[in-house]
């Protein structure tokens, strides 16, 4: 399955950063069945990209499926992935979803919680742009790097 | 349905004891449909309790059922709520598990992990007797205390 309704664009200067390469690479590997084999990166990322009118053709309420709940765990493994890289620890990143898309996920460092996101309308996971996303990731990453830093005991324990 | 195959005896003084307290009290909470209703908290602990018979009648490998889930989750309740009633702090049990049962089990308080268990074979959850129960979660206890003594920052955060 091609998809042909992509949204970002082929020259998007965030498709090169550090932090897409990580989650295509995440993406990919949550891929079992091989359906994305042929896609180039910017087709895998793509629908991680929720722009106002890909939001509004999904229903407000409505259980995240198969799919939708690979890509949170790849963009956590990602997140997770690129903390570990940076702070040479390493991360553990934990989901917990009730079917309906409630709940929270967490990177764990030792016994230091870098990051604890709470969760909700997991099928309408997504971001804006790719620029929203790196901003994201961004704030995530430095905070998280920010409590290892400061708690560096706790993250070695 | 009563279970007419005790083990544990009537006199067995850890059957008061605020760990025990504290977990029938969970296990009554998950109990949705009311069908320990009419038991005692005697009939209510009990199937905690796994004895070398119970445990040689059980399959080595095994999905989890639904009853079973409900007590590593009452467990996990209980830890966190007496972690809560001794330091003070909010605690957060978290549960993750495949469906074949394994996974971990984690207790948050603030931004640090004070308990953080591997779980493996959760359809044979159980414990040799009362005590070994008391036994355990009174490690655990003592454990997660003194993380949070340690690393009050963190636990506060």
């Amino acid at each position: 399955m091609q998809r042909t309704d992509l949204v970002v664009q082929a020259d998007d200067p965030v498709l090169k950063s550090e932090i897409v390469a990580e989650l295509v690479k995440q993406l990919r590997a949550l891929d079992t069945y091989d359906t994305q084999k042929d896609w180039s990166n910017l087709q895998v990322i793509d629908p991680l990209v929720l722009t106002k009118e890909r939001k509004q053709a999904i229903p407000i309420i409505g259980d995240p499926d198969e799919i939708t709940l690979a890509r949170v765990k790849a963009y956590y493994n990602a997140l997770a992935t690129l903390i570990e890289k940076k702070s040479g620890l390493m991360a553990v990143p934990v989901i917990n979803l009730t079917h309906e898309g409630f709940g929270r996920a967490f990177v764990i460092v030792g016994k230091l919680l870098v990051v604890d996101k709470t969760l909700r309308d997991v099928h309408r996971f997504g971001f804006a742009s790719l620029a929203k996303l790196d901003e994201e990731v961004t704030k995530l990453l430095d905070k998280a790097l920010g409590l290892i830093g400061q708690y560096s005991e706790v993250a070695n324990a």
